[in-house]
């Protein structure tokens, strides 16, 4: 039997008990075979003694459940790891941080509270499912969007707080961000309401984010001081249409004018979805390649001529390249933009979008898709992205987890994605430390950097955000797996160099990523750990969480 | 000599001889008219004993001087109560919370760190006023757009800290939401950055504004738990051109179609300015009266006949008010809408909205004013209202001080601002309830309630949510401003019943406000308790702000 750090076995069978007194004798969960799906689907440490995995599992139905779980496992000291549904895969999956953590699995949780159509917000508990939240509204005809991440089996709540991010308008992509109101089960089993959910009676929890007093719902994410339970969460009214529309530039140096034109449409509004830049010269289409390659005049694949051609550029440059794309009339960069709206609107939207871009890029060029009304018929036929018009599905999930041109069969990936500067100066610099850094790794060893490519463009998810994605595959071979790590490991720290920060990781590296935010010998980490010993003094829930250990586990840090 | 609570006066004057050495003696003030100013201007107990005064007030220059004047007030367990420039009247002014707290004054610090046009964001320190910042944009001839607050001298770090709003677009108007990274003195004197902040060498601390781990900027809000000495805060790049237009509707049951077409216009982006609500058979129109009748055809000033009727309404009913409103053409209600961006999208936006509500509103009417694109001239010539068009003045604060109505010479006012559902029924809840108080509270005794009208109209300025704001004068008569202290405790009372409660408050109330937020045994509020002493122990910063006290003045709360 596996046992929690530090706890006898009399304490962990007693708390054992405990539990299936409240929850039920078939809701705790200890056999192997039962744990399983509480290991890390995609760990890097796969096969190995360090993998991460759990003692037992434990899945209450409701807060009373929750709260007298957290009571229990006070007394007896047991580590409880929350999850939602456990599906961030690519972040770590349902296995807790700290090994032997007994998980508080909270998916049975999952009633849709309220979904308000006039005011356009849900409430949701943490067990509720993109897929759960689009249906409901399906089903009721209800006129809300609700954006979406991938892939759409994740938990709407453990998203938002795990700062998850999607793909439509710019005030509903940063799911934290959305979120209106939170009800938390404290380490000490006592239940908070957030904003206006404290003021008895209210009607209001989800609709006025901040109630009375300091706002405390950030302590909540990204963290271990509570156990969310429920989480209001605006959607947007559906829009009377969308289009998506492409705008290309020819040269190398329009990227400067290119990401001011990204940062103009999306700061003020003119273009509110996730706006992408893609470089078909450099082989980089937008993340939804065959939507967009219809865009541009390139072929559908590249020739070896354009092939060595890209191979032979620095930092995304040559003059060679630049004529070839001239020559045959493929753009260097273009920029995916979104809008949504009445199709007066976006009309409107999309002809300022141009007269601006005009004005400032010569040469430039436009194409447009079609403005389309039906959001379930546009995902059904690919004529839009899916989850840009609301859409959940697994597809995007599908193209991440078993595709992307590494030689070695993959058993996932995970994700390397520090936050660069907003700038055209800032993607240049971070390709040109990455590709160096590249370089130097792999003169010193053989790691296939998955998705490193000799030139990337950042994310746009997050409003005003530029996040340098690179993936890195996870195989069935040990010491590949090891060398990723080392890799990762590696790049996080010139990265932070740089002034560059991971904005979320998979837990075998918060320790190391949340320690280089180190501004005044870590006083923010710090911080959290006061918050943390106030809240939590037995150190009870998920240990490690994001680099935060009890404090009697933060010397080891394990 | 004016004295903090529980401090010997050995122990203040060593203090004072600190603070002293550190800012240097010209900037420690003991002196009753040097002290005058750190009094609440508009104290609603005025020319009383219990009056909320400083024993002394101490202004830092630099980061460096806070943190050391922090370790000095923990040495001595000396409360300080910070202010940024200390101009938010109506909410309690310089006073402290608590009688005799040293007031900590930042204004001297008064810094524009940064204004980054292409990413449309500033970092100030806390002295920096709208005026300033304002100003500073104007001179470099940058193409942004600041969300300002009334009335203009105001901090844009405090009024942000204090959950200040203003008036144009939805993204912009909650100025707590759209601050991005935090520099925070911790009561231990420790500087603590949030955010991309904490990456040492960071160049996104205001683009990014989440970091890696918990969000903690929250809890600097409305509280006490850090003395915030740097801001961030995002910008709106400078539209093209701006416009408002207004929407009237005949009928009182018109109400319920005006407010869903005022939530639709908001949360679908389609009109980005703060939606605001008139009714010009009511007499009320928006808040700019003289903007705004110009729009509908009815008299300047309203004849007997009219007043008269509207005295008879009740909830802003009755059949003879609607019969003359029809026979007079005066709208039973009007909408507001500000547009902001490229001439053809305004246009287009404005023409989705006609297109929407005609289809809603039987003998609805538009309409519009000038399209414009000189946000000064506007201002200047006041036709745009103009913090609508991000012009900090003191116009606004000129109207709410000494004009209103009111019969007795006035020394300023109060604010109670409850939030109430986003929806007709939650307005024509909110305007029952408290008519019905008006009554008996004005058959108990002579209260002038100021502006609390027949019938009122909810302030937009949050995004989603209705602030239902009344006005209370303070006079130079003692009994009166008590009997408004006591008609004041009563609404938050009456209010909380029905579970609306306030966003801010004067100091005198924060007690009972935030004590109505009870959900649980006021779990939320001892939250808060249990982070306030795990990071200000010996609780020196500002004891009381926002119902918040030290352990060791919990029990009596003074």
């Amino acid at each position: 039997m596996k046992m929690p750090v530090n706890v006898s076995q009399t304490d962990f069978i007693a708390a054992l008990d405990s539990f299936a007194l409240i929850v039920g004798k078939e809701w705790v969960f200890t056999k192997d075979e039962d744990l399983f799906p509480y290991r890390d689907a995609y760990s890097p440490l796969r096969a190995t003694f360090e993998d991460r995995s759990p003692s037992a599992a434990v899945a209450p139905a409701s807060v009373d459940e929750v709260q007298s779980i957290v009571r229990v496992a006070n007394k007896y000291e047991i580590p409880l790891y929350t999850i939602s549904t456990g599906k961030n895969l690519g972040y770590g999956g349902a296995a807790p941080n700290q090994s032997g953590s007994v998980v508080l699995d909270l998916k049975r949780m999952n009633k849709i509270i309220e979904v308000n159509e006039s005011n356009a917000y849900a409430i949701v508990e943490p067990g509720v499912s993109y897929f759960d939240l689009y249906n409901y509204i399906q089903e009721r005809g209800l006129k809300l969007w609700l954006d979406v991440a991938d892939p759409g089996w994740g938990s709407v709540m453990g998203n938002a707080l795990d700062h998850g991010v999607g793909h439509t308008a710019s005030r509903f992509r940063n799911h934290f961000d959305s979120h209106c109101g939170l009800e938390v089960v404290l380490p000490n089993g006592e239940a908070v309401r957030t904003g206006m959910g404290a003021m008895p009676g209210s009607k209001t929890w989800a609709q006025f984010k901040m109630g009375m007093g300091p706002v405390l719902d950030g302590i909540f994410s990204q963290s271990n001081f509570g156990v969310v339970t429920k989480m209001g969460i605006w959607l947007m009214p559906q829009p009377e249409a969308f289009m998506q529309g492409v705008v290309t530039a020819p040269l190398y140096d329009d990227l400067h004018e290119i990401v001011e034109l990204l940062k103009y449409a999306e700061n003020s509004g003119l273009a509110p979805g996730a706006p992408e830049l893609g470089s078909p010269l450099l082989g980089i289409s937008n993340y939804v390649k065959h939507l967009v390659d219809a865009f541009y005049e390139g072929p559908p694949q590249l020739r070896k001529e354009h092939v060595d051609l890209i191979a032979k550029a620095s930092v995304g440059y040559s003059a060679d390249l630049q004529r070839y794309g001239l020559n045959n009339k493929i753009p260097y960069w273009n920029l995916h933009l979104k809008f949504y709206g009445p199709k007066k609107v976006i009309q409107a939207q999309w002809e300022a979008i141009q007269d601006l871009a005009l004005n400032k890029i010569k040469g430039v060029g436009f194409k447009s898709g079609p403005i389309q009304t039906d959001p379930k018929k546009a995902a059904d036929e690919w004529t839009f992205y899916p989850q840009d018009a609301g859409v959940p599905n697994m597809d995007f999930f599908g193209m991440g987890t078993r595709a992307g041109g590494n030689p070695h069969p993959m058993r996932g990936h995970m994700w390397f994605s520090p936050v660069i500067p907003q700038s055209a100066e800032g993607i240049l610099e971070a390709n040109s430390v990455f590709e160096k850094a590249h370089r130097n790794m792999s003169a010193l060893q053989d790691i296939p950097i998955w998705n490193l490519r000799p030139f990337a463009l950042p994310a746009p998810f997050f409003e005003r955000t530029f996040l340098f994605i690179l993936g890195f595959p996870i195989t069935d071979d040990v010491a590949m797996n090891k060398a990723s790590i080392k890799a990762y490991r590696t790049l996080l720290d010139i990265a932070a160099e740089h002034g560059w920060g991971e904005y979320r990781c998979h837990p075998e590296f918060q320790d190391q990523a949340v320690g280089l935010y180190s501004h005044n010998n870590n006083s923010l980490l710090r911080l959290s750990e006061t918050i943390k010993d106030a809240v939590d003094p037995k150190g009870i829930l998920s240990p490690g969480r994001y680099g935060i250990w009890p404090k009697h586990l933060r010397g080891d840090k394990k």
